[in-house]
């Protein structure tokens, strides 16, 4: 039973890293940097993706494949800020995997600057999936606790960058988010560490650039 | 592919529910109460464990199981509070499984009221998995948003009450717990619905009083 469970696992990870190196040709091809968002639910991925939105609009151009066991509420809400968005309803699955993405990505229009895919709320399974992003984000928000990083390893292991979200919410919680950031970096040194309050629109700029930067070196071919 | 994997999951879920269903006779013959919490990483289950710990100090005696995927620390949170506690890290599985939990009840003293069993912090995996537990609390904290329901629907299908947790950050958020009770009993009409902020300890003498009422009625053989 457990062999033949570990087999079947393999065999998935091995058809879903193919299917993401294809994708990840196809968007440096194109010019777009990927970027997968994970978190757990409710630490902000929309409301960040809504405050980049506002930060883009006439500069940059985005899109979003948003996934979720249910409902399209969040693909509505990036396309009240005039960004396409394609929802991706799992039907139960507790991740996206590569092939979701690859169904949908032959219909994001030639002339964007950043594709982003919002994972399933889940800061386990969904860090095991690669995407064929160019840069994953992890979002710890305020209120989740800055032990989260020692808990979900795997999550802050696989990411580019940490966004610690909320932070408006600082003043009432017992949350520390220089702790937050040396246990996240102690898993991974190289991380990036943001802070945001996506309500407020505070700290939102210094990811945009930081974005922004990413992709001129993906175009430069220096990615 | 997708037959395989599919055969596998029936597999593993005949076994667990097998599992389950031995621990469920050994704690009622025992007359022990268990309880499975559910809910995203950082909602708040250990606060309210230590919460439930204060409360229940020289009337009832209640001990823990842990699950997190790495740490030994909320085992320690809830053992400073005086409770008996096992961690179990699953080094990497998203859920606990009946027979994680078999492996350590023997351990559990005679002479406890209530066990409860904190799963691993994830709204999707763990709501499959019956652990032999008597009653399930699904916990949902301000912050995460009141359209958390509806997009991770099996969670609150298959829990008997609903813990919204943080309440004390209600002046800060746009959370409406109305809302989020209205769309829970949309997907499970028969909820309990319980307030809580553990943290100032607002809430939880009702949810002690209906944990109380539930032991007594497996006492009395009407659970």
């Amino acid at each position: 039973m457990t062999v033949k469970t570990i087999e079947v696992a393999a065999d998935v990870l091995a058809t879903n890293k193919r299917a993401a190196a294809a994708i990840r040709a196809e968007l440096r091809a194109r010019g777009i940097l990927g970027v997968n968002l994970l978190s757990s639910p409710g630490s902000g991925k929309t409301t960040l993706l809504e405050a980049l939105a506002d930060r883009f609009r006439g500069r940059r151009r985005m899109a979003v494949i948003e996934g979720d066991i249910e409902t399209e509420r969040d693909a509505e809400r990036v396309r009240a800020k005039g960004v396409p968005a394609w929802q991706i309803t799992t039907g139960g699955a507790c991740h996206l995997e590569a092939k979701m993405i690859g169904k949908v990505i032959g219909e994001v229009p030639a002339a964007i600057d950043f594709l982003f895919v919002e994972n399933v709320g889940n800061l386990v399974c969904p860090a095991g999936y690669d995407l064929g992003e160019e840069l994953r984000l992890v979002l710890l928000s305020a209120p989740e606790g800055d032990d989260k990083p020692a808990k979900y390893p795997q999550a802050f292991l696989s990411a580019d960058a940490l966004v610690l979200t909320k932070t408006d919410l600082l003043p009432y919680l017992p949350f520390d988010p220089d702790r937050a950031a040396a246990e996240a970096r102690t898993i991974k040194p190289s991380l990036e560490v943001f802070r945001v309050s996506a309500l407020r629109g505070a700290g939102v700029d210094g990811l945009a650039d930081w974005l922004d930067a990413a992709l001129a070196r993906l175009r430069s071919g220096r990615a």
